[in-house]
């Protein structure tokens, strides 16, 4: 696919000069050195990313993508179809989970119609980037065409393009779509290699009959679709999602334009493994916010040794968990900037001290 | 001690009824119930502890306790005894690390000098609660006589009445005082009956050489103090220290005010262990703000059942790692009280697809 090979090209690894640059400065703070552990990692992180002595994650934006999935009428999910739609309109008007926690966190929401089987009309913070009504039941086929795939790959990369545009300094990634565990785990289960079973898990909740039904599924879409097996591409097209490969594109884009990218949970992290089977640098660019309850997620961590910022058991969606994760780097990146050294402290304390002791006479 | 007789008399653990009235609010919520894991169990508690269906945490504060230990002259530390005197103004400059991290987290700081081998004279945000000029050192005998412990006790509950008094709607604790992951793994070993080398940490920073002196320094303590290490208090008394015997006052202080408590790290949990080990119902009021890289707060944690809210290997204290979780719990709040139900929208939804059509129309 031609936009991301060029896109691709664009990818490099962090400079280890921004690394030694950041561990100067955070060793020369008043405190022991190392003593803020991963938060320090962390930030040295967004320092070699953002190429600057002053990183800066004051614009903040997380973008959920939404798409129905073809494969949502085998009856894997606890929610009918519809569900999708309706969380759209709930994104956009404010009240959901996503919405409270992205203020929070100081965080604008960009919801992105990728192919909710539901036509919107304009609105605020609504991206329409609709490929289609939904994905085709991948247990019949691929779940979408390769032209499509190019569509909503190239969408996420368009918005990683908005982003930079728009100045944003630091991304979260969101997603809805009644059935997209299913599909995640179809993907996950495709890129590592591992039984479907270890990878799946309970969605929003289901139990061990819908479970297993659920397992049977992706075994059987991964057999169906066994000749597409063979590419990262290849796997988001025949078993993925539109809101999985828009988010793929959207963390391929970020890394190109060198914006750092908070994961969220298990879609997203799907999405994230796309990605980096393509180039295994982007993994510099991208933090995974949180470790899901779902367990698919783990297989994607592990294959990459990647630590999330947080372990809540979390299992949303929507962009929650990396909303939550985009405050605590966030303080990282303000004790980055703001602790004092060592030689600024013995002035700053001298001034203090004589201070507090001309107020005593 | 009178004092603490009374207090405990009126702590109880929390009402069902509240856990129950939370439980159902978060489920009436618009996203599949249980999906937020362990946020959704911290702001139950949180509403059971304010007895509230409207939990709030917009005040909150941050108190640094801080103390010089006798035991320092053991060598156990990479830092002379004057650092924590030089710490507390920068406390008091607000350019250290928990200054930022408060700022951060919207929590106001108060700096407490329980006992720092230095004269404070009168400044805005520090509260005078000296006890002496430092512990003695617990190698030779107990830290403290018993009416030194009282005192400092006394001055963590005055505190705890004055958050009270204040309105501050979470607390958290933080200390400072060079060679106190000393005194607090002893009061861990001590209390916990763990062998020493499994709850001493490597402090600041120290090496294999010194870190086994420090084993052997309170291997020494213990056998000497034997006789003291039959009850929590006189634990405090023998081994412990200034800040760690106040921050264990604040602590039951806000269990019986009904005042939620985060635990920063090792101290405030040696603090936070010998409170439980008096109360049990204690347990209830306090959230372990994040897994500290000191190993000793393990036996703690799993003494309790407890789980932190982060897990990032922070070791600083000053109470960092309480004011970055302060940030998930009053997100937890935000959600609690925020996100719409099912009911609303229902409602709302329509209203915003109205809009949309009519707009365009």
């Amino acid at each position: 696919m031609k936009l991301f090979e060029s896109l691709l090209d664009k990818i490099s690894p962090l400079s280890p000069s921004y690394f030694i640059a950041a561990r100067r400065r955070l060793e020369s703070q008043i405190r022991p050195a190392g003593s803020l552990g991963y938060l320090e990692e962390l930030v040295e992180r967004l320092v070699a990313i953002q190429e600057t002595s002053t990183p800066a994650v004051d614009k903040k934006s997380v973008y959920v993508f939404a798409a129905d999935h073809g494969v949502a009428e085998e009856g894997v999910s606890l929610y009918p179809r519809e569900v999708t739609a309706q969380m759209v309109y709930s994104f956009l008007g404010g009240s959901a989970t996503i919405n409270v926690l992205a203020r929070h966190a100081g965080a604008e929401v960009r919801v992105i119609d990728m192919g909710v089987d539901h036509t919107f009309s304009y609105q605020r913070g609504l991206v329409r980037k609709k490929v289609a009504y939904g994905t085709a039941n991948f247990c019949h086929g691929p779940a979408m065409t390769s032209s499509e795939l190019e569509l909503a790959l190239r969408a996420g990369v368009e918005i990683s393009e908005e982003a930079k545009a728009d100045g944003i300094q630091l991304v979260g990634t969101g997603d809805m779509g009644i059935g997209n565990t299913t599909s995640s785990s179809a993907v996950i289960a495709a890129l590592t290699g591992k039984p479907v079973s270890d990878v799946t898990g309970r969605g929003t909740g289901i139990d061990a009959e819908i479970w297993e039904r659920k397992v049977r599924v992706i075994e059987t879409a991964l057999e169906k679709n066994a000749s597409y097996l063979t590419d990262p591409l290849r796997v988001l097209q025949a078993v993925g999602g539109f809101e999985i490969a828009g988010i793929a594109g959207l963390i391929v884009g970020c890394a190109a334009e060198r914006i750092p990218v908070v994961i969220d949970g298990l879609i997203a992290s799907a999405a994230a493994l796309a990605a980096l089977e393509l180039h295994p640098s982007i993994l510099d660019y991208v933090f995974f916010g949180h470790r899901s309850y779902e367990r698919g997620q783990d297989a994607v961590l592990k294959r990459y040794g990647a630590r999330p910022v947080l372990d809540l058991d979390l299992r949303l969606g929507e962009g929650t968990g990396a909303c939550l994760a985009m405050g605590v780097l966030e303080g990282a990146v303000k004790v980055f900037n703001e602790v004092a050294t060592f030689a600024e402290a013995q002035v700053a304390n001298k001034r203090v001290a004589e201070a507090a002791l001309r107020a005593g006479d």
